[in-house]
């Protein structure tokens, strides 16, 4: 965990954006697989372990007192007897004092916590829950109907939240180069291993044993696939082949919940066939396009139709698309290739805070997101600001169901030579992915810089 | 998944048994982990692909109108939209197909089923659920609170199932042993590579690695510690040193969900010491006398008492217990070193059916949960049938806390020396557990034989 001047200050500043009521912090309790006690993996609240720094353990809640100056954490230490079966755990009073938290109380006073401060007439502050358990609890709580709970979120507490989250600290970018790091080794891992004969499933494996073994676990279900015309198509026992062109998206978190994502395609055998090399290079210009117009200042959104623009100027180049570049991504022609976003904010969510609702991460009450297919994908459009961590991970994706859909309805013709599309029904999909803090002046790669070009990856492949 | 003609006869055989009424199965949903949609690995519910044999498709419920006679599928298929993220997927109707299920209808139907069935004044027979999701769901459909949806579960239902899924047909075996193969490899590679200078949850990550290769994933969270004296102690970042001994509690469960479940105890380093072979030696004899006591007709308990007695004689001759074994083991003296029970029953779930209740699973109406620490941790209680499958897993845990509370009450001081028990509070724990069918006059282990004896252990580490 960070200082705890870090901690006391991210809440000190929290509470002058808010300026009154009650913030309340739902931790994570633990998630039910196949029978209650059968667990998934843990994973905290990020916005709880944003502001207390407590990870690792469930069914605790965090308030904060605006109106009286306190802040309280509810929770109960284990007992002896769960001790048998759990081990030592530190007192939540030690973890609360790490954090700067000066009360902690039994989880049993939280309810009549809340009723007082109702009683009070006080505000209760509480963001969007994700989790049933959540949804429930909190109904509960407040004395809401479990199917209302939503509509009674705070959006003062949620600008608030996103408004902080958003810039990342010069110690969460560290923590944040770690992760990368680590996905880095998962992907290096991937060129060199994910060779005809193993099953995706295999592969899948060793990487999240690499994540596991950083000290964290993966950051979002691997994608590790021959079909990467599917954009979130997740490792199967499909078995891999001599010429499949393997796409890895994947990504490890922290110990502290920090999160890397990055993609590399790269074929099963020891190179790349022309054809591959001439689609990959155009994503990776696309992609190298959008990097350098990356600065504060610069809507991403027209970062994203910049590398549109790119990736149409080489499909035209390629024989697969037609017309006036502009005329094309102006009328979304692109999207039967690249169906989704140029990329999204990241921190302690791999999609970061994506709970807390994309109209206030990645847009504003000015810029709205589009509802048009492959823009209404793009889950960050406004301004860029310097502290901002994003991905850049445009593609090219051929899939055979979209093309032979807008095909007979002939969809975009003007724009799209068909016939010649049609031969890259079986050709799999590319997509290169990075990740990147916005600085003063542009963008900084984070993490160690991985093979990227064709002739990289080969070399990496076959060393 | 299993001919049709398996699913179909389980049907039948349930509906004969519960005689009237709807029987409800909710499939699972996507879990959410740090937003609503980054999730967790799908796990389907073990009863659902019981009686249908559709895996890996999230939100779908089945319905059996026992009478009106009659089997429903309510589920969607992915539009072609959603194909672009998700790729193809096998038709609902196709899948229903191969399990016999005649009737397909879309999702949206679900509610308006339910109500016309209650109308009629039919009983809608439902499992106790675990996940908060299905409990809202099933609140809304039946128009029950969500904090009462417990209450309204069917007895008939739950006994039919539990009657139904403890007995383990010829191929379901076959299953079994492929997921306790999986699981000894998990236990090989282990015992190999948990040395001095790794983390534990390197090797957890390695071993979650095999399981996912294998076409499944675990059946539960990986304990791999050197504390093995916390009986569920999940792996850390603690680096193995060279005088630990390394607990390693894993199974996988098979792409079909039947589960393995092992526990081997090991030396980090190249032997086990003297010391930690004669504790060891003490649970082997408790296990392998276990093991030959199985048998139709005879209560699990008994054998557990029985495993109780041998560690309680095990004990006293290392001079860390004294006095008369039986009184001793009656007393409950020796849980002290043995908190929990001997087993539990296995099969789609490692807890083989936990979530509809020990009460069902492990005991009768005669033979109710003993309420004392020590047996009230043991899962099954009642007689053996042929076809059960179950595990084997006694334990020797010199539990610090426990062995400080205890000796400051004086418990048991009439059983135990304490001044002895005082020098093992460094020691940490064994456990050796096997997994076992009842067969007609006894029964058999499931899996090939893996490593035992402390001899046998340290060849496989040293080979």
């Amino acid at each position: 965990m960070f200082s705890k001047q870090t901690y006391q200050s991210r809440r000190q500043h929290l509470k002058k954006e808010v300026k009154q009521g009650i913030l309340l912090f739902p931790g994570n309790g633990e998630s039910g697989m196949n029978y209650k006690d059968n667990w998934y993996p843990f994973r905290q609240d990020s916005t709880f372990l944003y502001y207390t720094g407590i990870n690792n353990i469930p069914d605790i809640y965090f308030a904060i007192d605006i109106d009286e100056d306190r802040e309280i954490l509810f929770g109960n230490d284990p007992t002896p007897e769960e001790m048998v079966w759990t081990g030592a755990a530190d007192p939540l009073a030690d973890l609360a004092g790490k954090s700067g938290i000066a009360t902690v109380k039994p989880f049993g006073e939280l309810a009549g916590f809340i009723r007082a401060q109702k009683q009070k007439g006080r505000t209760i502050h509480f963001l969007p829950p994700y989790r049933a358990e959540t949804t429930v609890q909190l109904s509960d709580l407040l004395g809401i109907p479990v199917g209302e709970v939503e509509k009674h979120k705070s959006d003062a507490f949620i600008k608030a939240v996103v408004k902080q989250r958003s810039v990342k600290s010069g110690e969460e970018i560290e923590e944040i180069n770690k992760a990368v790091n680590i996905t880095a080794q998962m992907h290096t891992y991937a060129i060199r291993n994910a060779v005809p004969g193993k099953t995706e499933k295999e592969i899948a494996g060793d990487l999240q044993a690499i994540a596991i073994g950083g000290g964290g676990n993966i950051s979002f279900p691997i994608i590790l696939t021959k079909n990467g015309q599917y954009l979130h198509n997740h490792a199967t026992q499909a078995v891999i082949g001599e010429g499949d062109l393997i796409l890895c998206d994947c990504g490890a978190e922290t110990a502290m919940n920090y999160a890397g994502d990055m993609t590399r395609t790269f074929p099963a055998g020891k190179t790349f066939s022309p054809l591959q090399k001439e689609v990959y290079n155009i994503v990776l210009d696309a992609h190298n396009s959008a990097v350098e117009a990356l600065k504060p200042g610069i809507r991403f959104k027209d970062v994203h139709l910049l590398a549109c623009t790119r990736l149409t100027e080489g499909l035209k180049g390629m024989g697969l698309m037609k017309g006036d570049t502009e005329e094309a991504v102006a009328a979304g022609a692109h999207t039967l290739f690249f169906q989704c976003g140029l990329g999204h904010m990241m921190g302690m969510d791999v999609h970061d805070m994506e709970n807390l609702g994309e109209a206030y991460v990645g847009y504003t009450d000015n810029l709205k997101k589009s509802t048009e297919f492959g823009l209404k994908s793009l889950r960050l459009g406004k301004e860029l600001e310097a502290g901002y961590v994003l991905t850049v991970e445009p593609g090219i994706y051929f899939n055979p169901f979209l093309i032979d859909a807008w095909k007979a309805q002939k969809k975009y013709s003007d724009f799209v030579n068909y016939d010649e599309v049609e031969k890259f029904k079986g050709f799999g999909g590319i997509r290169v992915e990075e990740d990147f803090v916005i600085t003063d002046s542009g963008s900084t790669l984070l993490g160690d810089p991985l093979a990227k070009t064709p002739e990289a990856i080969e070399e990496l492949k076959n060393s």
